[in-house]
């Protein structure tokens, strides 16, 4: 990992992307002892529908917010990946869920049904944000297992600790089994 | 209003500023139809239990989501006041609660009892926060009171509407008094 990682979670509205982006960053920050920011933007795009969060990780304390090049772009939905792709650094790496996503303007992608997977795991499409981090994690590395799974515990809903632990578990299953794209 | 209004919440983890940093951000975008970023960061002073959140709001889009020199500080603790005050612009709005606050290190400061509101209006010292908004909302104008409360509406805990917005009018009432600091 490079001394800052920048990570953009891009989708639509109501797919738990903000909820993904604190996660993120709280696993980091607390639980590994990184420093973490995390930006939820809203302009003229928000209004229709579409919703992006920000993670940036670091060793050194961010000056600097703003993920501009990201090093790692999730697209839930066909608008953010079309949208975003361009901003990804050259090797950067790009998860789209073709639960959503049919058009993969890459052919360096992970392609995995997130949303298809989230359904199969826990019964509830609503966990994909939390198995694309499952999926993040165990392909990047960016914070370390234990981390990931104490910051879902502590920012889900009570009662759904059980639920979104197990979307966690399957997005690392699903990760495994993912070649790397070629270069 | 200035092309970019610049409001940094400060205090203590528990305080839910994060929560009010996001209700002010998307009381300004999805309501009042404006650019708005919400920054949470997390670093070594997250760990003493310190916590703040950031949000911008403009009319443009906006580039560079970092707040340096606030145009409001919100201190909801001694330590984030005497932290923070240093970042206000020289004619910038200084927001303290006296419940927690006790040496207010400039005399140009609105000073309000906010937790103390927050108990009395509601019941429930955890509302501070939403009382904090009513106040900044009251004297700053920056974003609409129906944005406000539509907004606090959809952000907190289903079943706890009528009580935030309760908390949210205590902290307009509570502005009201107030006289508008020595320049």
């Amino acid at each position: 990992m490079s001394e800052q990682y920048e990570v953009r979670l891009a989708g639509a509205g109501g797919q738990g992307l903000l909820l993904a982006g604190l996660i993120l960053a709280e696993a980091a920050a607390i639980y590994d002892g990184k420093n973490a920011a995390q930006t939820q933007s809203y302009g003229p795009e928000a209004r229709g529908g579409a919703s992006r969060s920000e993670v940036i990780i670091s060793d050194e304390e961010i000056d600097y917010p703003k993920v501009t090049e990201s090093d790692l772009l999730l697209a839930l939905s066909q608008e953010a990946c079309d949208k975003y792709v361009r901003d990804l650094k050259r090797d950067g790496v790009l998860i789209v869920d073709t639960t959503h996503v049919h058009h993969v303007p890459s052919v360096r992608a992970y392609k995995l049904p997130i949303t298809r997977i989230a359904e199969e795991a826990t019964g509830r499409r609503i966990t994909a944000n939390i198995v694309a981090l499952g999926v993040i994690v165990s392909l990047t590395k960016i914070v370390s297992r234990r981390a990931i799974e104490a910051a879902v515990s502590d920012r889900v809903p009570k009662g759904t600790q059980e639920l979104n632990l197990k979307a966690l578990a399957a997005g690392f299953e699903a990760a495994k089994g993912l070649m790397e794209p070629a270069k």
